[in-house]
């Protein structure tokens, strides 16, 4: 294994449990929307770059493995999986001129944090699916499969999260201390290179581990949060979303609420990255080709301002929760989001004005043959 | 897949998950001592009944997959899976006359009911595990794995559990109403024949479903409770005491805590078959040879009286505990445990007179070659 690799991750990463009115499987809309908006993308890029027989498939008795790296609890990764099966049955059928048969057995990995709530993704299992499922706990930051058994690998919106905060941003006799910012926000240049950097190091980690589980001419589709060229965080809706997260903090922080060295302590675990950067980054790592690289386009802040509002604490709480009670305490979780409630009511104007949106990659990789 | 296979078992099924005073992790020693029992056996049977050849190793990159079936939540799955991992590193060894490359990977499958507490056996696997991880949610009495991709099959304490209860046997109108006892006691034919015939089904369902999983050559260590040639359960200790917890439930129903129609149709989806039955199971089957048959010695019930009562309650509690809540509803629980406590200490003498004990059966097949 990697000596680079990461063990495990703190269990502030994992989203919210369960399937109640607070769970990550109830306010996963947005994220949704990104399976959506990518299903026609995933389903083409099947079609036109995965090679049934460059992988060494030959129409009788074989396992298609597919892994989601970072599935969370459902119902996304249930739908992004589903859709991947029906794009590879189609394609066995074009490339084989007949159905796919029975022989044909698909096995998935669902992957996430030992924390991430296994059970309730388990029980949630479509009981007619068409595939064996498998729960793998861990980090994807390191290795997590047997060498070269995975032909497809999955991994929507979770690559823009860091294996950690880089400590410098942190620490307050660094040049790249990041006081009175949570995020990432481009108006530093040292913050940006010390988040960069731990980009590179996490992405590289990320490939080699996949590089070697993945079998040659297999294929990863990666979907992430990012920004367009030259543009920074602060001028993106979602970085002054977080910019208005970190204001509570700041206001809470005056009213004795917390500590002040907890909130200059506190930064997100979030890079958004260029598709220049990710470009540089996977060409200089090698172990892949880039088949496509492309952008997704998707609605969901289109939507009523009220029920955005809505759609905005929510999914926030549903994502962000772990990391705010790891770090200020389980007893400051509710008023910490019942001001950022408040605080998103009264500003969402805000959002009109912001200059430029986030985008979200769209990346098809194929392993090169060894 | 095969048209027996049963989708779901009740959540009943599952062992009392967590990690808390009265979970099965914490009161699983009678288990421990099956797989500390069962240790050496399985070191033999791994060095003289496994072929790495004919398995289509050679010596260079490859992965050895094992699953555990019913494993529940640890730790006993993970003492048993280092043992059978050690064990073959041994053999390729002696195989190849040399150690064991880096290319020689393991992958385990966890496997219980999609209800067992998999976030808690995920929590506490070892972080310096030789092997990757993965949980395999749902019965085993149905397909889990595609064809042909697994080398070592182990199911330990697990097939004396029933897919279900006949239904016969809690049928008023049905010859084999076994009114008056909650297990398969032997005292009345047609209640045996009708928990035999159900075991029948069971393990051919099993046998086949592993047999299209496990690769030809591949071992299968099957370990479950049992009883001698010619004894019934009502002869042996381990029956006697599902006697004193079936008294108690009639107790209850007189004192109007339960009612006595629950009683009734209430019983134990548990039974302990003969080697002779197993081996005809087997034999019919066809799919395995059986290369090793056996039973196991074990020192558990030997100790001091006090903690052999502690031992019972609580480790028949974290086992019954799931059944008891969902046929008499959860607010009976604590009630039916201390009851059933009281009547253990009161006539914990019996065991002393137990004619016979149960046995713990030993198997090793060895999958076919097609």
């Amino acid at each position: 294994m990697a000596t680079e690799e990461i063990k495990e991750l703190p269990k502030s990463w994992a989203m919210v449990g369960g399937d109640g009115p607070q769970s990550y499987s109830q306010n996963s809309a947005y994220q949704k929307g990104v399976v959506d908006a990518s299903k026609e993308k995933v389903t083409e890029g099947i079609k036109d770059k995965l090679d049934f027989k460059s992988l060494g498939f030959d129409s009788s008795n074989d396992t298609f493995r597919i892994a989601d790296f970072g599935c969370s609890v459902g119902p996304n990764t249930f739908f992004a999986v589903e859709n991947i099966i029906e794009a590879v049955e189609q394609k066995y059928q074009a490339q084989f001129q007949k159905s796919p048969p029975l022989e044909l057995e698909f096995q998935v990995f669902f992957n996430d944090v030992t924390t991430n709530d296994f059970n309730t993704l388990f029980k949630t299992l479509h009981s007619n699916r068409k595939y064996f499922a498998a729960g793998l706990p861990g980090t994807f930051y390191g290795r997590l499969l047997p060498k070269s058994t995975l032909h497809f690998a999955y991994s929507s919106y979770c690559l823009q999260w860091l294996s950690k905060v880089p400590k410098e941003v942190v620490d307050s006799k660094s040049p790249a201390w990041n006081k009175g910012s949570i995020q990432c926000d481009g108006l530093k240049k040292e913050v940006t290179k010390a988040y960069s950097a731990q980009f590179q190091s996490d992405m590289n980690t990320f490939l080699n581990a996949r590089a070697q589980e993945i079998v040659g001419g297999g294929l990863m589709v990666i979907i992430m949060a990012g920004l367009p060229d030259g543009i920074f965080m602060s001028q993106a809706g979602v970085g002054m979303y977080y910019e208005l997260l970190g204001s509570c903090l700041v206001d809470m922080a005056k009213l004795g609420e917390i500590s002040e060295e907890k909130v200059d302590s506190f930064n997100l675990p979030l890079y958004y990255s260029s598709s220049t950067e990710i470009e540089e980054i996977i060409k200089e790592n090698g172990n892949f080709s880039i088949e496509i690289m492309d952008s997704l386009s998707h609605q969901i802040w289109k939507t009523s301002k009220k029920s955005n509002i809505e759609v905005s604490v929510s999914g926030g709480r549903a994502v962000f929760q772990g990391l705010v009670e790891e770090h200020f305490g389980s007893e400051v979780v509710e008023k910490t989001f019942e001001h950022f409630a408040k605080k998103l009511v009264d500003n969402f104007s805000i959002f009109d004005g912001a200059a430029h949106e986030h985008i979200d990659h769209f990346i098809l990789l194929k392993r090169h043959f060894n």
